[in-house]
């Protein structure tokens, strides 16, 4: 087990969950204060208690708590259930390299660049200035800017990038972009475009047609949540019915 | 672009798919002869003529092209959609230490073999000497052996791994490795399971319940595709309404 | 276009929805007094002023109207798409026998009594004497009393009808009475059972294989709707997940 | 129990299913011939061996009895699940006035017929002779042509009937009937669009939009069964994805 450092980010979990800087040196919360600093050196898994007596885990954090639990949401965000789609279908993987457009809150951004490391690179665009500055906060406190080429910058001038492995448009308007993606991707690469209407869909769909794509597909991805209890068990009440439609499109 | 070498595999896709080793020389279709030897040195993405006149455009295959054309399916596999919803939960990327009990078919730890790449390893235990056997092909056909343990092993035994950051359980009788899976795992490490059968959810979950965990989740993903064309749009008439239900738990 | 007599109900629908009595003469909203009294011998389909100037249309309330807009619901009811099916999969209809235990809040008792007159009946039995009390008042209310025969009594001794065109039991331990409906029914008559946890569906299959059924169904309804706007149309975010599951069978 | 009458239609439940009429005498299958002239006199539950010894229930069929296993299929029909959400979404129940377009089949048709007895009535538009023939054949089949007044004849000239309880909708070009239903609706009636296509609930609701309606709802109806055994449980591996979305709205 790994020993905790004073730049180390840690998830601590308790009657809430917290994911904080060891570099803080002291985290107040409504259950006490936390004495970060006293962590240096100790292991992960280890226990704290905060100033009230309440007992917290402190863990590693993992991308997905630094999506849930940290990452600031500026427009709609691509859920966690949509982003791992669009890696298990595309292959998304160490080395690859991916253009996105547009940034938005940086979710799927930093939740790719997660999966790209350590070799590889996503390259993305966000043309309102607001969004791209809450975005780069967000990927710089991911841990993960390394990999990550942020600008802000309008595509509907084309991409600069190359033979990219995967173009995931998550834009109003990206019909228009379907042709420039064409051109940006490698042969075997796959155009992603995330659609929260069927209007958009269609519109990118015509464009898809009218390039050399091949496997093209949209789907959308439905999560049901379950309540197990010792004697019962049965669905949660409610779920999420949509977020978006996700249509798949391989250049060949 | 790449250029294909020798001891490429290549995916042709035509009117047919095929994913062949450029080594095989010669391949024969219902289409006519490849002449495969001919692509060395050319770059991915070259079209190649049968001996028939068909066309073939000839790509880099990535681990979905493997996964869906090559794979040999002996025991039922877990489907993408779950390969993908199971790494995206659980954060799963490159330089994470996994164990999976059973290897089945091999398709879920190639799936993962391919994320924890160049510095993780699934540790695969499979029980059943045949699947066993089966599995290994595949996976060395995969090419992604270099990060996978696979053995033939009685998991009831316990496992030798230590401070996984997952342990993936998808067999029979999952609910007795539970506690074993716990002692596997580091702190903040996560147990899924994947259970056809809501029956197995619940002895599974009572036992997850018995031991330290939190986090407990078990969700089902369904996955509806479109039928879009320029005039009319419309989800597909059949889908795949059940493969099995996932349970997600974190060990604190 | 009939026209309004003292003793109906009217619907009221303007800013805000209401089932009234025109006997009530006079009706008390936030968007002021309504006249009620001023509507009789006027026909349905009228406007009406409140004295707040608010103007609402009087229309003749359907069955649908009462269930949702009057009817007092104490424990929980079988939803609308439920009860629906329930009807749609069994013939449901005017003449029909029906046994159903336990009443609740008689929202599906109501729901099959406008569908067996004029000349059926339902048989509705409930041990609890406040939710028997509850639904008379909520059967007298719907207008449908003469189609239903309430009783305050425990079906665990048997019902005392004969040649039932359908059995539906909403209870728990309604495996206990799977033996009893099967004698109460009809040949070719159906036995239903809601079931909002898996178990109770387990529990009462098993019994349903050891008596004389056939076509043997457990199905669930899931109902989706969605936003259509001028020029984005998309399902809504959130739906109902889960209700119970329904279980039909029929006796040979 | 009633007894058998040789102008009754039978339901056969055996190794397969059959729903015969009683006057053909005598009934030809593939476990033997079964002699439906000695059944007169007899109660319905009754079993019968065919010369082949098979043994056989008979039983009064139901309306989903010749749905499922009588009717005569030729353009798409409305699912069983959407016709029940169809009726039990609107209220339709004995004495209801309904008008429908187009025919089809016969299906909707018929199951409407069935819940309006026995006073109500359904008056339904056909175009194409073909189907108009095919249906009033199913119709009379049916033995409820006493509520149903079959017409081929295009409604793009409008309806003849006044004061509808409902007007059904499933047909290509419904948005070009949305004022005409309007007009032919009474007060609190309800339009009723079966869509198949998206664009087509998107014009359907635009013309809504233009008329005096409210409590506009577009729905889907999914329904899943499973299989339930001793020792497990889950849903079926496929599923109807999609027959056609369903548009209310209500007049006033």
């Amino acid at each position: 087990m790994e020993k905790i450092k004073i730049t180390d980010k840690v998830l601590l979990l308790g009657k809430s969950d917290f994911l904080v800087d060891v570099a803080k040196g002291v985290f107040h919360t409504n259950h006490g204060t936390i004495k970060l600093s006293s962590l240096v050196g100790k292991k992960f898994g280890v226990n704290i208690k905060s100033s009230k007596g309440e007992s917290f885990s402190v863990l590693r954090p993992n991308i997905n708590d630094f999506l849930e639990k940290r990452l600031a949401r500026l427009p709609q965000i691509v859920s966690l259930k949509d982003c791992s789609l669009i890696a298990g279908y595309t292959g998304l993987s160490s080395g690859y390299r991916v253009i996105e457009a547009g940034t938005g809150s940086a979710f799927l951004t930093t939740f790719m660049a997660n999966l790209v490391k350590p070799d590889g690179k996503i390259f993305t665009y966000e043309l309102r200035t607001d969004f791209f500055n809450a975005a780069k906060k967000n990927i710089d406190d991911s841990g993960l800017s390394q990999w990550v080429d942020a600008k802000n910058r309008d595509i509907s001038k084309g991409f600069r990038e190359k033979d990219a492995d995967i173009v995931v448009l998550d834009m109003i308007g990206a019909e228009k972009i379907v042709s420039k993606a064409h051109k940006a991707l490698k042969s075997g690469g796959f155009l992603v475009v995330y659609s929260p209407y069927i209007e958009q869909v269609k519109s990118v769909c015509n464009k898809i047609e009218m390039e050399n794509f091949l496997d093209v597909r949209t789907t959308e991805c439905l999560v049901r949540d379950y309540k197990i209890t010792r004697d019962f068990s049965r669905p949660n009440t409610t779920m999420l019915s949509h977020t978006g439609y996700i249509t798949f499109a391989r250049k060949i």
